[in-house]
C-alpha cells in the first residue's frame, strides 16, 4: 500500500501533446478555487490550485495542488508551466508578474490588462467614467486638504486604497475630516468617493470567452452588514420594468470594453439618480454562489467555460428563484455538529462549507434554498436560509 | 515551492478526538467515488478513496486518494484507519474482510451482513422469496441436467454467476442446452432465472441511515442496450396509478428488512405479472445520475448523508423531469474535441465526463437534461440527451 504522496504530481496528462484533456490552473486556493475544482470535476477538465499551504479551503480536496507563494515570480512560472491556462480566485498576483507569465506565453485569463481594473480602483473609476458608466462621485487624494475639497462639508466621505490597503481592509467611511486623517496616516494611495444613498445594492454577473461570447445572469439583489455579503436573493425581487436588462446590458458591455475573459462581476447601487457601479471583480464572486443550485450553469463551471475557450453555458435560473446566505464563523468551531439539526429541520436546504477554520465573522459557507414554485415569496425564503445560516454560525439555541 | 506530493496524507483533521468533520473512506475510485468527492466537497465533509492507481477517475480529483488494492486485508485495515466511516463504490470486497474489518471496530455502511446480499444472488433471491418480493422464478443450479430441469423447454433461460463472474461477465442469456453447457464448462457456481418479457425496466433509489430514517427518489425508467444502460428518465413516464408507490415502498421495505445503511437501488422489471426485482445495488447507481440536477439532493450526497448518519436530504425533483444518458467510449478518444460543438448546440445540457481513456462501450461520462415546464415531451428531452451523448461517443459527423 503506498499513499499519494508518492504519486506522480499531474495525474491528469499534460495538454496539448498526446493528452485528453486541457489543464486549468487557478491562483489561489479559498472557497471560489474550492468550488471551482467541484465543477471542473463534473466537466471532466484538469484542475490545479496554487494554495499557500495545503490546509487551504481548495487545496483540502483538489487532487492538483501546488504548494507555492503567488508574490513569487518563479512560483507563478512552475506552476503555469504545468496548466494550459492560468486563472484567479483573487485579485492580488502583482500586475508585474501577469504580464512577465504572459510575455513567456501563459495563457492568463483574465489578462493582466483586465486585471488591472481590479487592481487599481482609480484607474477602474477612470475607464468607466470614460465609458460614461454611472459611478459614485471620485477623486484622487493626496491629503486632507484634498479630501476635505472632496467632501465639500457633505460627510461621511468613502476613502478607498487603490490597490491592496491596510491591515486586511482597503475601505474606510468616515465620518469626519478627523476619520479622514487617521486613514491618510496609513501613508497609502487613496481615492475618496461619495457615500452614495443607495435604495439597496444590486450585482450582475456576466461571462466572456476568449472570441467574445457572451452571457449574463439575472441580475440580483445582495444585503450587506458590516461590509460583509450576509444574503443574495436572485433574481432582485420588484426590479423596476427594463432595470434588470439595463443592469445586465451594463455588465456584458463592461466585460467586452475591459476584454474580460472568465467572469465579470458588477456591484451596483441602486439609487434615485439610476445604476451606480460600486466595484468590479473577474473571477467567481459571493454574489454568484446561488447558481450553483440556482441556475442551469453555475458561475464556477461557466468560468471554466470561458477561460478555456468553450461555448458558454445557459445562465438561466433553473428554479423560479433563490436565496443565498452566507455562514460566518460564531464562538463555537464544532460546526459539524449543527448540521443535524440544520438539515433535519429544512431537508432542502443545501449546505456549502469550506473546510474552513471558523473564527468570528469569516465566511466558512453557505446556504442556498431555491423555490418549488412560480411564486415563492422571496421574503419566505430569505427566512429560511437565514435561520439556517445562524444555526451554523450560533451554534445551539440551548448554549450547549 | 513544494508540490503536494510532500505534503501530509490527510489534510482533514482526524475525528473524532479534535477535529472538525468527519471522514468518509470510499474504497473504489471509479466514476461513482469520483461523483461522491464532489458531493463530499460541497458537504465540507471529509472523503478518501482507496485506488488501484492514481490514474483511476476518483484518484485524478480527490486530495484524499490512498493506492491499495481492495482484496488486501492488510490494504484496506490502513485505509480503514484514517476514516471514520467505509463505505464502497463496488461490490467486489471479500465478504471475510468486509467481517474482519468489523470485528476489528471499523464503521462498514452498508455493513457486512447487509452487502452479501449483492455478492451472492442466491442469497439475495431466497432473502427477497422470504419476504414474498416479486421476483423472476429461479434455481441454483449445478449441471445441464438442472438447468434443462429448470428451463422445462421453455429457452431461453438466463444464467447467473452467485458472485464474481467470469471474465468480467456475470449474466448470460442462453438461448440452448448448447449455449448453457458453455456457460456451466466455466466451473463458477450458477443461478438459473427465467427471462422475463417485460414492458420496460424501471429502478427505485432508496437511502436509509443507520438509526432508520428512510428516504427514496421518484421511479425511473432506465432503457438498456446490450446489456449496458443507455438512458434514465426520470420520472418514468406514464406510470399506472399506484404503481409508482408500490415500487417505492418496495423499496424502502427491501432496505429496512436487509438493514442497508447508504443508497440501495432495485432494478426492477415492469411486467403484466406485476413489479419483479432483477438486481440490487448498495451504492450510488447509474439510474440516480439524474439527480445531481433533477433531484434537491443528489444520490451522491445522500449516499454520504447516510452513512455519516446525517438527516437526509429531500429526495424531491428539482425539475419538472429529467433525462440522463451514458457517453460510452467510441473510436477516437479525443472527446474534448467534442465539447465544443455539444456545448454550443445545446447551451443547457450538462456535461459529465469521468477522466476514463475511451475505449469502445466503456462509460466514460454522462449527460443529463432537465425540463423547463412541467409538461415537457419526456420523447424530446431524450432526444437531447441521446444526441449529446452519441455525438460525445462518436466524433465529429464529418469524419475528421
Amino acid at each position: 500500500m503506498t499513499d499519494s504522496a508518492d504519486a506522480p504530481v499531474l495525474p491528469q496528462p499534460a495538454y496539448p501533446g498526446g493528452s485528453v484533456v486541457p489543464v486549468v490552473g487557478m491562483v489561489g486556493a479559498g472557497q471560489l478555487a474550492r468550488m471551482t475544482a467541484r465543477a471542473a470535476i463534473g466537466l471532466g477538465v484538469g484542475f490545479r490550485v496554487l494554495a499557500g499551504s495545503v490546509t487551504e479551503s481548495a487545496a483540502q480536496v483538489a487532487a492538483g495542488t501546488v504548494v507555492g507563494d503567488y508574490r513569487s515570480l518563479d512560483d507563478l512560472r512552475a506552476f503555469a508551466a504545468g496548466c494550459d491556462v492560468l486563472t484567479f480566485d483573487h485579485e492580488h498576483v502583482p500586475g508585474g508578474h501577469l504580464a512577465a507569465l504572459e510575455r513567456s506565453g501563459a495563457r492568463t485569463r483574465p489578462s493582466a490588462a483586465a486585471l488591472y481594473f481590479t487592481q487599481d480602483k482609480l484607474a477602474m473609476r477612470q475607464r468607466l467614467a470614460g465609458l460614461g458608466v454611472g459611478c459614485p462621485r471620485f477623486a484622487a487624494v493626496a491629503d486632507l486638504a484634498e479630501v476635505e475639497e472632496f467632501a465639500a462639508g457633505a460627510w461621511p466621505v468613502v476613502l478607498k486604497a487603490v490597490s491592496g490597503g491596510y491591515d486586511g481592509r482597503g475601505v474606510w467611511v468616515c465620518a469626519s475630516p478627523a476619520e479622514a486623517a487617521q486613514v491618510l496616516a496609513h501613508g497609502i494611495e487613496l481615492i475618496a468617493e461619495e457615500y452614495v444613498a443607495f435604495d439597496r445594492e444590486l450585482a450582475v454577473l456576466a461571462a466572456r470567452s476568449p472570441q467574445g461570447q457572451g452571457a449574463v445572469y439575472p441580475v440580483v439583489e445582495t444585503v450587506q452588514r458590516d461590509g460583509i455579503c450576509r444574503e443574495v436573493l436572485a433574481p432582485a425581487p420588484g426590479l423596476a420594468p427594463g432595470l434588470a436588462a439595463r443592469a445586465q446590458e451594463l455588465a456584458l458591455r463592461i466585460a467586452a470594453e475591459l476584454a474580460v475573459t472568465g467572469l465579470l462581476a458588477v456591484e451596483m447601487f441602486e439609487t434615485s439618480r439610476g445604476l451606480l457601479v460600486n466595484e468590479l471583480a473577474m473571477r467567481p464572486h459571493n454574489c454568484g454562489h446561488w447558481t450553483i443550485e440556482g441556475a442551469r450553469t453555475s458561475q464556477f463551471e461557466q468560468h471554466l467555460r470561458a477561460v478555456l475557450d468553450l461555448p458558454l453555458g445557459s445562465p438561466a435560473l433553473a428554479a423560479p428563484a433563490a436565496v443565498m446566505a452566507n455562514v460566518l464563523g460564531g464562538g463555537d468551531p464544532d460546526v459539524y455538529d449543527r448540521y443535524v439539526h440544520v438539515m433535519a429541520a429544512d431537508p432542502a436546504i443545501r449546505v456549502h462549507m469550506y473546510g474552513k477554520q471558523p473564527r468570528p465573522g469569516r465566511k466558512i459557507g453557505h446556504v442556498t434554498v431555491t423555490a418549488d414554485r412560480a411564486h415563492a415569496d422571496p421574503a419566505e425564503l430569505a427566512d429560511r436560509a437565514r435561520r439556517a445560516a445562524s444555526y451554523l454560525r450560533w451554534g445551539r439555541e440551548d448554549g450547549e
